[in-house]
């Protein structure tokens, strides 16, 4: 993958203008309870992408990788400590940089994103632009673009939050930054966020995620074992999303270039 | 249920205070191809809470019933027709709406949507709003609070727009509406934004629901009496939610009102 | 009159695009005192448009009737109970709203009002629309289409809040909905917003609202044959500003499509 | 009236903190047709602001005159030439500046409007303000202070945009400004933003202040001994409603800060 | 220089369309300590303007003056009493007001700037205006328009606030305004937004202003005569950035237009 | 510094809390003439910021480091290609950046910039935040926080665009993302919004970047030892300006907590 950031411009207009697909990382600087850095979700999508770089190599399409935004929508955890941008802000911000991409020459755009509570303003912001201009736009966050049926996967407590799944993905990409967790304290109920009481429902209420200390699931059985493969499973599912939406979109691209 | 726009303010107020859930309908004005009305998702949204009303019947929680918002999220039909709102403009709505009713002595309320257009914004509206204030707000949509396993489900088909799962409850809810389905174009490809090319990926590519005529699939399998099933099933589906959302929700009100 | 939610959307373009007129009602959620329902407004705005298509019959132009958009801006009402929308808000449904219209083939466009405090923000919406698009755009309040000097009008009542005027209709139109209106608290002063101690001069004082008990005056007196009365007067008023408007415009739009 | 631009702020704030009523000019820039200058309605409204003054001498209530804005919402005028804030932008300032004067220790503010495009938005920067703060706001616009049935009065022609109105009066005031007017083309439709097709109807037409050259009517007949006259009843009119609004606000203060 | 305020629209735009300079004046209404009116920064930089008039005459390029913003951005005042506008709305009245006059035909505008907290914001509004349409627009405050190294400039106090220069410059301009002012009180560290730290540093504490009594540096020594030479300096350094400003625009407005 | 990245949320909270200074690096991406790459801004704060941690050592002000905003405000590059945020989607990010960090327990933030076009969205931030809430904010660009007058600066062309004094720095920091410079176009004027025809006056003119073909200065005589010096200078100028901001701030801090 080329990098936006260390190229001249030329190089990243004309490498628009013939196809290119930009990706976008979008992260978060959050509390991940007492264990897990406040950076956790910036660089597991930024490990993610590293990995799926790998798997692609020489023989994926052309990808342009924009520095990752390291900052998300994170209102419900700065009742311990965040950094975050309100929905209008972050919305805003990928509009600018959705529009001036397409500006600048590209017409392919991949948001790939490491937080939960930036994937409704991503899906909005990938709708909002490929409206807006002959472009075609992807988005996806890399936790879910695997099935979750194989081993070592565990749909019910992936992604949840600083748990078994996040700090096994941490094991495996920055052991240096996991402190041991603190000792496990079983709710009377679970999280409504996290396991919502019916088929179909989104339960939000307020104080909950102080009510459970911040995370949904005991993180003690993590293991950088499991993270890898974990980790591994999520480069194969980008690269293949990489993959597939060049496929899809191609033809598009060519289309409007009067290419063949 | 209660119907707000029938009751005296206090009331609306009293009920609100003692823990009643206020229920706010969402739809959409937009193009249904040929054969549905612009109403479409206005109309089921509507259709689905008077079912779910008889499903509850006398067993239920206290519901106060706001009347419906019959604008949604619709840029993407504006090549064909359509009353839209855009993003920001539907979640400050929202927004408003929800403070209103908190103002107004609410604690608890379900948003029920009709129109896939609204999901990420009625989904920002009430995490935000739990965040704002000290109450519990749900959201769903009508026709993902089944599991999509039994019969005579689809869940390749469902919601999809104008084919065979809108046209079928059309047919059962509101037949005189229906007209004849234009002739089905098969398309060489499906429409991105309805069946994304890899696991979790979102593709918006611009131009696409031009492209398929403004439909996902075929509505002329479509038919009255699985309609009627598949409504019937929703009601089901939203009376539990409802039945889950007062019960996860019943003593954190108690508690705020410092009854037991 | 054609119902917009009713009509697949070809019809609607192509009602559009031969030059009927949109027709969007307006109304609020508030309180109404003791004895009218929170829905007051939107009932009778309804309830006048209905009349005024009789009138109508088949003699006007052709209508395309949007939805009633049920929620207003009813800041004033909150201390008691409403579900209000922001200025910029109501201004940007408004906007959307048009502009939708015009994007789906409408080239004329009225607003009825049921609601006093839309007035302004209805005046600007329509202003702004036809300075943005080659439309011709109209807007009224339905108490206010007609002369106040005939029997059995009563100018310094109408429209008042809650009190003779709003519940003689309500008994005409809604008679099921209305309760014994409370007795009523001669104030030492009237409420500044309503009686405006000098000629041509606006007054709003913080509180004013609830000190009146949220009402202008008696309704002890309203009665429901003088609704009749008053709302049958309404109806041929709006029939006549809808056939004034399409005489009015009927030119401009010939003149665009290249008709005679 | 004492003028806060000249003031130190200690002695303006002690005026606001016992009563004084902040007095906010508002005007425009905007063609005025081919003989009166683009700054017509700020400069009528300061001339109608001092001779108030003069009629109230030192027997009114204790004021505090701001700088007049002398620019207001006049996208209509674009056409030809004018310096427009749009709907968003003067309804902010005027908040702004409300919030500015409450903060800076005044209870009771009047605004004095010199452009009828003003008008909605001024009424509700005044709304929103009371609703605010616990405060007294009143707004009027200097033409409509005055019945219109007396000598020399003609509401059909009052105000009017650079027709027989405002070129009396601008005679009156600044007969340097005043070129000839141009020969009056008499229109065969008058303009429909005028003169309403309908009791209580508002139509607003693309294109219909080009049509009509910028003006209303004939300005002809202007003749500064009647704007004199028109000058006079305004001032008395304006010196009224100030007292007016004194007198019903003044109680209101007094409970606020305690005195009798 | 012409009065915007008092020409008729064809002449403003005629001039405009010739290439003249429209020159916006920006004040100010906020705190100058107990000695100096609420408006002074208006008052100065109109006097300013009009002396550098003066040294200009006949000589220089054609200008069209418009009345003065008198309200600024002044949040750090309102501790005392100001009348502020909030970045974003000065901002946007700012880019209102100059998409207002490239729409009424001029190709290039000066800014005049009276007040330090103004100067931000009216550099991002003229950088956007040159971006959004085919113009050259200028800015500069009336203090720094001079090279400080002269008799008898004071860099370190100057501008300041409501101190040695100000003060002067009032006492030359408008010394029937200027009261006695109070006695100084050194403070044991001087206003950290004033005298920063270290090189290049901006540095804002909260309660700053406050706790400085809302002024830089001791007034005592203000004198009428100083103020008059630094008033002229002004006046010529505004008198040669007009010209300047010209004559680096003068081809590109000629271009535009044809001319040679 | 430590890391806010990768640190805990607790450890986070209890530096804010005990004083720590927030360091918030802002960038750009950008078009840099042919031979920079598109994150020079980017690249160079956080290597002045490196530095300036070696010059500080362990004795300095405890710091925590955020992750730069890799995107700034730059229109005027979308000529060629960048990925720019308006001034108001800037402006609330910073702004929601700076509320996070003061919501997360800091009282002390500093704003280090590396791009010309985010200097006044930056100041209008920090002067924002520090009236909101009870904080000490600073701000300054890495490039401008030495004096210009010793070896080997030239402030003739600091900081310049993408010409000798970026270069060099690039050269020092990041000789392999740097190409050879263009052979340089000497233009018959140079950029006037790099060299102003008048004291103290801001000119920005329509397509004047695209004219000098996005620099303002030949880069040929860039060097890296050169670079290297400069880049030392800033480094010593940061932390001198940290430790003059603790060291002017550490008392406002400590009358808080109640500490000396």
């Amino acid at each position: 993958m080329l990098r936006l950031s260390q190229m001249p411009w030329r190089e990243v207009r004309a490498a628009g203008e013939r196809g290119a697909v930009a990706v976008l990382p979008i992260g978060s600087q959050e509390q991940h309870s007492e264990h897990l850095p406040m950076g956790t979700d910036t660089l597991l999508v930024e490990a993610a992408l590293d990995a799926a770089e790998q798997v692609l190599d020489a023989g994926g399409p052309e990808l342009v990788r924009l520095p990752v935004l390291p900052f998300g929508h994170s209102p419900h955890h700065l009742f311990a400590a965040a950094v975050s941008l309100s929905e209008e802000v972050l919305l805003a911000v990928l509009a600018d940089v959705l529009d001036s991409l397409v500006r600048s020459g590209f017409r392919r755009v991949l948001v790939v994103n490491g937080h939960g509570g930036n994937e409704e303003i991503m899906r909005l912001a990938v709708k909002r632009g490929a409206l807006r201009s002959d472009v075609a736009l992807a988005a996806c966050s890399y936790w879910a673009v695997v099935r979750p049926d194989g081993e070592p996967e565990d749909p019910g407590r992936t992604p949840g939050h600083a748990g078994w799944f996040e700090t096994s993905l941490m094991l495996a990409a920055h052991p240096d930054l996991v402190r041991a967790p603190a000792e496990w304290q079983e709710q009377a109920e679970p999280p409504l966020f996290d396991r919502p009481p019916a088929t179909g429902l989104l339960v939000e209420r307020h104080g909950e995620w102080e009510r459970v200390h911040g995370t949904t699931d005991d993180a003690a059985a993590a293991d950088a074992g499991v993270g890898h493969e974990l980790l591994v499973r999520r480069a194969r599912g980008l690269a293949d999303a990489i993959r597939a939406f060049d496929l899809a979109t191609r033809h598009s691209h060519a289309r409007q270039t009067g290419e063949a």
